[in-house]
């Protein structure tokens, strides 16, 4: 964490005007909210209108994809403006935006396949040039970024974008195996990868908790492993399709030789241990595994891969390889013989042996491996690719042996981190940095992970979006784009824009609230929505950490912490206000009146929230989060009191707050209070004195 | 509209506990939102806990139509708790709710069929009884409203419930052929209906704006009369099977003679003046209209008639009959000659002549004729079904003539009216009051219609929901049920279980709000949201009068106007506030300061407004409202101020207040200021001086 953010200051601005050119006329364009940020922009004079008359020709190559794509585009430009659109390509010499490819992308997209485009904005219309139809595709994305409300009607800057991306492989993986996620939930968020140039869709599709696909070599894969929640095959060519529409290669995942409780259900016969076995219902790591010694298990592998290799057409294939506990080879005699036997020494020599067997299936069916740190090891080919979960530095040493690397330590987005700090975890950081050029070649990019113990069709977005779009520019984006300060705004603005896509990452909140809340005055649902606003749920792991009841797939996802968005914006602008009002020295009469309201509002808010509390199970439960929120509020407002009398706070007033406020630092209903920090903060520069030095 | 409201201060309280029976414990039981409400609700002691344990079996007749209902009942009730619940039926010993069913109810569903239903829940499960599906499905959707967060988790009161419709045709008609309204938006709209328990979906199919049916006889009309926007054959009877199955017919309208320019864009020799024709794409009453001369148009509508017949399944086909401006007849020398020679006087003459020869026409195929108002003719038969768009009295004078009726006049969902307004309206008040039991029978319910001049697929829920759910229950609920006090707490917990079925009626808002703003700071985001807050769209036909530009069907439907509710919630609430002060003398020092905190952030909105308004076109355009929305801020205040010195404001000023707010209440933006009689109520009661009498 900590190695990427130091990296922070070397960015350059990236937000609007200023940086791209020196030639722009500020008063006369707003800022550009792009995202990612293109490599090179060029700001020009005056605005493209786009009104009912606008379309869109095509020249040069043609495909029904780009046709498509062009009806796609028209529609999302319409729903971004109400301006009634037909969706068909026009005539190119009569269009207002004229599209022109050089020639094909590959039938089946690979990686490192030109992507990049040139997109020219006037006031007389608009040209986009792509050698490809990946770069088309992308430029019409940038297009539709451009286009905002104006003193005049919707319009676009005149501009000249010239874009390509700084990685390849550029993804997001979704587990839609704890929980399963519909196919239209998928697509939706292929939409939105497609709306951050991402063009990897990574389909962990096997878990303990699931088998999701249907096999028709090996129906009681899906049969027996799925609760009947599976995608037919059927449905994986459509969503294959869908996403090789919109430039994403779609990568699918079956996890061995561990995760595999699901696969035994059906086929107990290939585990290490005696069956039977049952759907695994709870989370965690499980002892489950393949048994590598039984030869069987490669067997019923080359077939199911054989039939998995045709049904996804991508050149990676991924096998997991990830936390292996071991636990049933230690059991197994017959497994630990086999260790033995082969000079195996260990489990890990076991797992190794495993994926040297694996790796010639794989290739067998014309495809690359793919698989989690785990597989790694020196003897295998170096034409599988590392998924990292553990870092740059893990992915840096593999690519110093040759093997090709893709990051993920960093970019999980389940864990519940800033946007910030996501953005600021770069594949190319620590060992990674000082690689050789062709070592860093190796280091194809880089993949976000959404986990999914905590998340359902109803939340999955809001786990996603925005801050997906942090990771998207980090991989996109020229490296020296890393300003952490302007990302905000763009971000903020790329959420609106995605809710035009039908993604639910703002809608489900207030809905969710509403559940939580049951029938309510306004005023108690705005004392609702006050806490909410607030809080964050508990990062990294520490969910399970304070459960009170073991979370299961069966556990209703319908409590604050997970109707909450991932990052309070309320509490990040409180925080920022505290920091300028100590760092001048507490004298800002404005500013001081504006924290006044806010921690006046926050002190007052638990005694409107209680009428709910003694209705709703489900506010009662964050009771203790309303209390203490009001409690920093008193706090607050009792540290601006001595600032406003030009006081110091004395000594132990300032360790009897310090000791009130110390425990609402610590979790409560799996809840994080944020603004503690900031409060703490002002109680210091209280007893600072007139002074008000910052403490920090 | 003034006869209906006349009535509601006979109606009994119908919110809650008090009204339903005496035996209720109100520390118990929380209120009871049902909508609409049923015929007999007893309120029983304890609760049903729904939890992931909850199940639901079926005893007597089965069909494959109430296993799908089961499964979208317990989908239904997983969004609204998000507790993770298997789609499919138990064993009825086992289940926790038992539905059993008496009987099949018709393969094509008639009117008049039995709807009754008796719903019992008790702490330890519940039984649903029916005579037939429907009453089943009606039950299901009692209890999903009667499923809450309580303080021990989610749960049913226990409840004994006798239930049947009032009135056998409840329905709502939604125009799709001025806006085409796609398949999914119109599903989504029919799980609404479901909802509240109507039981009829008028299709509104073709105008002179578009023909929306394919038609594989005359493929011409959908071919060249609708760009391309109709609904297949096989979409249609999808639909049909999809409304079924939630209770609902589906009732085809296809509109002649007049309202038909685009059936002529493909045949144009069947029209009455000389084409060629194009798609309208304006909005109002048109001259184009069916040839009644011409024995073509008889033989061509048989054709078609008898084509959507059989893909109709519904008793009833309506063929419109509205609104015949009767300029192509009178321009037609032929047409005039054929008057005079069939003795028909004149146009009503003639179109009485064309709906004389129509009738047969629907007959042999099966049907029974609906027509509006016009069709009316005494020497029709009494088979006929006369909808009424001119009121009550309208149709009670058909009843008495013999004619069965159905009440859309009131109804009108397009008009802006408020859910109170439109609740108001009785199909049996006015003449139909003093019908003969036998003639009242004749009266067989009501429709609402949305018209679909200003909706889109984006604003269309929002435009028919909450406020269907007033007609809804005036059509289903006892005619005693008149208590419009209770109805909007109802209501608004309504509203928010319809966003579980898919219904965008809330979430649009906001996204268009986004739109309008363009990128914005929270302040300035948060000023947008205050104005919106306060206007309402221009009732009646009044957009069409105030429009600066003719509005057409090319005219993006993105303004402020488009984007907010029909009813300011945050208005009403601010007339009651004021209303009860000025009732109290002005002697309430809590509701002052209310009114003292909300006038004030009116007065300063503009303010923030303002750099929205330099951005974007669309909130420069209400500027206006917004320096109104200020003044009215000022002027409440300085009232207040008044008030507040236990001073009599002077006769000049009360004059010059008045003088500046009087020209508030005119639409500006098409948008009316909704706080401004309660502004004015101020002023005049700080002029009554310190007794502050209410002026009223």
């Amino acid at each position: 964490m900590s190695a990427g953010r130091s990296k922070r200051g070397l960015g350059l601005l990236v937000l609007g005007v200023l940086m791209f050119s020196p030639m722009i006329k500020a008063q006369e364009q707003g800022p550009v909210y792009l995202m990612p940020v293109p490599s090179n922009v060029q700001i020009g004079s005056g605005r493209l209108l786009v009104d009912s008359k606008f379309s869109v020709g095509l020249t040069g190559y043609g495909e029904p994809r780009l046709d498509r794509a062009i009806g796609r585009f028209l529609h999302q430009l319409s729903r971004q403006t109400a301006i009634p659109l037909s969706g068909k390509p026009s005539a190119p010499a009569k269009a207002v935006l004229v599209i022109h490819t050089d020639h094909a992308s590959k039938e089946i997209q690979e990686l490192g396949e030109d992507e990049s485009y040139i997109l020219e904005i006037q006031e007389s219309g608009a040209k986009l040039s792509a050698p490809t139809p990946l770069g088309a595709l992308h430029g019409l994305q940038t297009f539709l970024q451009l286009v905002e409300v104006s003193p005049d009607g919707f319009a676009a800057p005149a501009v000249t974008i010239n874009d390509k991306p700084r990685f390849a492989w550029r993804g997001l993986m979704i587990d839609s195996a704890r929980h399963f996620v519909p196919l239209e939930v998928l697509k939706r968020n292929i939409d939105g990868l497609e709306a951050v140039k991402m063009n990897v869709f990574h389909w962990h599709l096997s878990e303990n908790q699931g088998f999701r696909v249907e096999s028709k070599k090996f129906p009681k894969l899906h049969e027996m492993g799925s609760d009947g929640l599976y995608y037919s095959q059927e449905e994986i060519r459509d969503l294959i399709e869908y996403a090789r529409d919109r430039g994403i290669r779609v990568v699918p995942e079956f996890d061995v030789p561990g995760h595999t409780t699901a696969w035994f259900v059906g086929y107990p016969e290939l585990a290490s241990g005696p069956g039977p076995y049952e759907i695994e219902r709870r989370w965690g790591v499980f002892d489950p595994a393949f048994d590598p010694s039984n030869e069987k298990t490669y067997k019923f592998l080359d077939q199911f891969f054989g039939e998995m290799a045709k049904l996804f057409p991508d050149h990676f294939f991924h096998v997991g390889g990830d936390e292996v506990n071991g636990k049933q080879w230690d059991a197994s005699p017959k497994i630990q013989e086999f260790i033995k036997a082969h000079d195996l020494k260990n489990n890990q020599g076991l797992q190794s042996y495993f994926n040297k067997r694996l790796e010639p299936i794989v290739s067998k069916h014309g495809k690359s491996m793919v698989g989690w740190d785990e597989v790694l090891d020196p003897t295998l080919p170096k034409d599988i690719v590392i998924q990292s979960w553990r870092g740059p530095d893990s992915l840096a040493a593999a690519a110093k042996q040759g093997f090709r690397g893709i990051l993920s330590n960093g970019y999980y987005l389940d864990l519940g981190w800033s946007a910030a700090r996501h953005y600021a975890v770069d594949p190319l950081s620590g060992a990674g940095a000082n690689l050789a050029p062709e070592e860093k070649a190796r280091i194809l990019g880089g993949e976000s992970c959404m986990w999914a113990e905590y998340i359902n069709p109803e939340n999955i977005d809001s786990r996603i979006w925005p801050r997906n779009a942090a990771i998207a520019e980090r991989l996109w984006s020229p490296q020296e784009v890393t300003d952490a300060a302007s990302m905000p705004a763009r971000m903020e603005a790329l959420a609106n824009r995605l809710e035009w896509l039908g993604l639910t990452h703002k809608a489900y909140h207030r809905q969710m609230l509403q559940r939580i809340a049951g029938p309510s005055t306004p005023e108690e649902f705005a004392a609702l929505t006050t806490l909410a606003s607030v809080v964050e749920p508990v990062k990294d792991y520490t969910r399970e950490e304070t459960a009170t009841a073991e979370p299961t797939s069966a556990t209703p996802l319908n409590r604050l912490v997970d109707a909450v968005p991932l990052e309070s914006a309320t509490a990040r602008h409180f925080g920022e206000l505290v920091g300028k009002f100590v760092a001048a020295s507490c004298h800002d009469s404005a500013a001081e009146a504006r924290l006044r309201a806010q921690l006046a509002a926050w002190r007052d808010n638990d005694a409107k929230l209680q009428p709910l509390a003694q209705r709703s199970f489900l506010v009662r439960e964050v009771s203790p989060s309303s209390q203490d929120l009001s409690t920093l509020g008193t706090v607050g407002l009792a540290a601006l009191d001595f600032v406003a009398r030009g006081q110091r706070a004395p000594e132990d007033w300032k360790a009897q707050q310090l000791a009130i406020v110390q425990p609402i630092q610590k979790p409560k209903g799996q809840l994080l209070l944020m603004p503690t920090a900031a409060v703490q903060k002002l109680v210091e520069a209280a007893s600072a004195g007139g002074t008000c030095s910052s403490p920090n």
